[in-house]
């Protein structure tokens, strides 16, 4: 066995034992190639609500306006109703608000998750059973 | 608003539609900064039992020997008891079958993933009818 690999053997000896263990859902909806729906999106229109602008809600994520930007757009093309309203502004864009569709798939998404979670209970119990602890 | 981003929006109308929406979810566990269990070290356990060694199973999922191995010691390291035996081989290790334990996981984690569809599906109804035909 390569060097390397014990190497990275001697690293996980010393990570902190007896964390909790986590589960995290992650559901994205598709449609060819293009992921209609997923994390990403919605935490960005989480933060779009609270910031109130495109390029504010970008920082908060560290994330580029650009990338910010090109994710609504596509959001919003892949709707039959856009998800957000911007306002005209300044360099970076004005306000930006959602609409009632936009909440609406911010509410389901997390209801997704939080219902997904509650659903496999048992199944998540007998997986992170076989976790030391 | 820049011209790369134009040149995208054109892109896109260009994209093909009337594609059906496909629902995939992923669970992760974690325990602190690691991820215990995952899509890709379920997937990789999956290849493992198809094709009989970590070597083989890498290749056949476009990846390095060395990650496979390490997903797979890093995997065994955070469980009670081993996902898989290895048996003594060749330079690229020799044969590794899965455990009982590594065939819980993946039955565990995909019966997770049907049944967390399962159970949302009116909420996963709703979005998906919010998308463009």
């Amino acid at each position: 066995m390569a060097t390397t690999l014990k190497t990275k053997e001697d690293t996980d000896q010393t990570a902190p034992a007896n964390q909790p263990a986590e589960v995290r859902f992650r559901m994205r909806i598709t449609k060819g190639e293009t992921i209609a729906l997923g994390p990403g999106k919605v935490s960005l229109l989480e933060a779009v609500r609270k910031h109130g602008s495109i390029s504010a809600a970008a920082r908060s994520l560290d994330m580029s306006y650009r990338r910010a930007w090109l994710l609504i757009d596509e959001l919003n093309r892949s709707l039959k109703s856009p998800a957000t309203i911007s306002e005209q502004g300044g360099q970076s864009g004005g306000g930006c608000v959602l609409t009632p569709v936009g909440e609406s798939i911010v509410r389901l998404y997390r209801e997704v998750e939080h219902q997904a979670e509650a659903a496999c209970a048992q199944q998540i119990a007998s997986l992170t059973d076989l976790l030391k602890p």
